[in-house]
């Protein structure tokens, strides 16, 4: 779609420096943007592609106008500001509502007349859908499931029975909401599962990734809180507790019963221990090992980053000895005190 | 479904003590359970729960008894007994036995009269699949696979050709059994790839998690033991053999021809190396990295956990300098034994 | 298929070492090989087999054909010419193409006559879709994606809408190609989608596991670069670029925009951190964290590997003070150097 900045500034509420009658039609990378292009500058990373941009315009604050060649929208968040553009000038499909004949309709379900049930989709019996909510491609409700209004799940989504979803959900391709917890009992002899009878809530503006799982509670829900995002191949154990919007990177494990706070952000790769509790505002950098609980907010990080591996073979064989390096070097501190000081050698 | 302590006491073959005529009808956690609900305690942590429960009954081992402020009925093994009564008060809804009309059904298949075959499944050539086994909506049964009998496949299952599954054999939704191994040989330009033309064979009692992957082995099987429990997003790569009732958490890597022993537990997110072999009885802790071969029974760990990032970050820079550091304080060690003793010193 | 080593030795320009009229039909690996089989011989670490191996054949090095008690078939890259005789003993069954009657077909789509579409697909507006390509059951191919020939699509895969996928592209189950990636603004109080306008291409020849997710790019396209081998459960986040002939093996996770050169090999469980570059050539060990740019071709690892539980404790407590420790030793070599040496003390 193609509109004007004067549009644009409007829409953004943004100070335009420039030319209000240019016309932008797609947006495109700082570095690499094109004539016709709209662009942002958030990152400071990128701020010496700034001069040599040749968007229409760009997006920026007002400290970086003076840097800029060309047309400027000046706004406090850039990204934000570049969010709703992209709103703009890509509108989603409007999708003509309605039940693919291709589907199976299970008995007692309340599908609202405006969602859209795509084709080999398999509703159980007495879901309910809201309006405008979109059920992509071979996807498959559980019974007694209930999913809000203008959710939107993209193809072969699994929703398990008595699954409640909230409204402005969207769920991507190959996600599995309320699979069992991983509750055994061992009869001394072998493994015996435990029926996991609790369900899964989730929050309103939720995002879940692609091949994300979320397990059902063993006896109570298992619980995603309101503007959660949640990115590809994370696993959820039973009974955790996600606080609302809560960010989370692809490939993070979250063990069974662990409560981790509002507004924290789990880098990728992270494994959160069972039966702990994260507070709020906790921010785990990448590939973050969380044994223990984390009571005060902040940054915590574990981990060690790649050597060459001929350095880190040495340096990994020291880590095997280090509490007999530390015992040794205690035992020298106490050699060493026990040697007379200079002064006193010579007193 | 409701039902008396006395039943339940009979079932469990658990000592009552309190009402036999006391009804319950659902379980709840023991913090957190009401009227009519039975709960269970089996964990030292929430012992403090047990004197203020509001439940009607609580499953415990004769030690705690005396706490107990309601019902009570004894047994050795109270979670075993728990999961004894969850399947009583929450029995799974009877399916209709059948092949739905929307199922595509191969070739020379033998599938029992009392198997269910939901929607949309596509079930090849030549698939044999026991009595009262359900495959999910949505699943694909490759050409000549043999399913056993009382198994339950959720939707959008996976099952490659030639697969070999046994009796009551859980298997979640998205999970994929018998995709190629990653084998591949070097030209000396570019990748080529081996045909895996092994298969996979699992055994009896197996619960596998969803989105869970199983490769079939290059030329062999890959083995998964009787009674294995796999968690969801676990990847085990060809040739791999899982010994009986190993029990395996969420995101764990398994590398090619690795070897895992009988009734280990392979704690989340741990990563097991190719060509090795664990012993049985072995204990994994969560994000554990086994690079060799264990022969010993026992508790393994790797790793660290997180600190504030300010701590981290410090410790870390050391570890880089792990071998120097340790050089350092051999020459220390050195140096100060070349300095005389103070008695010397004195003497 | 049954083939005479003289057929064999033509197939591979392997120099023969006995019988050409001697016949196979079937491969084995060389410890356990049976009569009427082939097997070859890569790895020094199973030599010890070959003297005793039961195979009627053994693909190997000139170096190793003297300890061969069977025929030989000589030639100088054994696995390479193992993976020729894989494709011609066990031959992929030739499916019949057309478009099965349970799949949905959009409109203006470009399907080639010789490819075939399997049961419950659903394929979008204005896909193409090239010669002798498969697409398996259940899968959902967006709008406007294009597939070259010779591609053969397992069951259940999911590309989005504006993917581009080249031929001989090989896409296992569940694997999901084009979600959204993981892009959001921060408005101060909570998480704001950024649309992800960008595409996924994946270049010729390349292979992708199951479970696999590669997110669509945010404004231009995530790139898998021709040759490009990845094995299960691997995320590759928006704007990642792959280097052509790339092998990553399971579990691995590579975050957004970060690009990897030509001819790596990354192990299994890899993190790679976003927004860097890792130079052609080069090989991560299993489980290495890279959060910087490697520049430098060679082998690179991080991460500790699993002791006892007990002496993990001990040296994990001592990497906690590791910085104390390293600090206590400058200290202590600080006031050895103040001691007189022994000479200096005995002047």
């Amino acid at each position: 779609m193609a509109v004007t900045l004067e549009k644009l500034s409007e829409q953004l509420h943004a100070q335009l420096r420039g030319d209000p009658q240019c016309v932008v039609d797609r947006a495109e990378p700082l570095a690499t943007a094109t004539a016709g292009s709209v662009t942002f500058l958030a990152n400071a990373k990128y701020q010496s592609h700034l001069s040599k941009t040749q968007a229409s315009a760009v997006i920026l604050r007002a400290d970086d106008v003076d840097q800029c060649p060309t047309n400027a929208l000046i706004v406090s968040n850039p990204e934000l500001a570049f969010s709703q553009v992209l709103n703009l000038l890509y509108p989603a499909p409007i999708l003509s509502p309605g039940i693919h004949a291709g589907a199976i309709i299970g008995k007692q379900c309340q599908i609202d007349p405006t969602a859209t049930i795509e084709a080999h989709c398999v509703i159980e019996d007495g879901v309910r859908i809201g309006a405008q909510t979109v059920v992509g491609a071979g996807s498959v409700i559980g019974s007694h499931s209930q999913i809000g209004a203008h959710c939107r799940f993209y193809s072969r989504v699994t929703v398990y029975h008595r699954v409640n979803i909230g409204n402005q959900v969207i769920i991507h391709s190959g996600a599995v909401i309320g699979a069992d917890g991983f509750g055994l009992a061992h009869d001394g002899q072998q493994w015996v599962k435990i029926p996991q009878v609790g369900g899964v809530e989730i929050g309103d503006d939720v995002e879940i990734g692609a091949n994300t799982t979320i397990d059902r509670g063993a006896l109570q829900n298992t619980v995603i809180g309101q503007g959660v995002k949640i990115d590809n191949l994370v696993q959820i154990a039973h009974n955790v507790k996600i606080g609302d919007h809560t960010a989370i990177a692809g490939c993070v494990g979250i063990a069974g019963s662990a409560e981790i706070g509002r507004h924290c952000m789990i880098g990728g790769g992270a494994c959160i221990n069972g039966h702990i509790k994260i507070t709020d505002g906790v921010i785990l950098t990448g590939t973050s090992v969380v044994a223990q609980s984390i009571e005060e907010p902040g940054v915590y990080s574990s981990g060690l980053a790649v050597q060459k591996n001929s350095v880190w073979r040495r340096n990994v064989l020291r880590f095997y000895q280090l509490d007999d390096l530390a015992k040794r070097l205690r035992r020298l501190e106490q050699q060493v005190n026990q040697i007379p000081s200079p002064s006193q050698g010579e007193g």
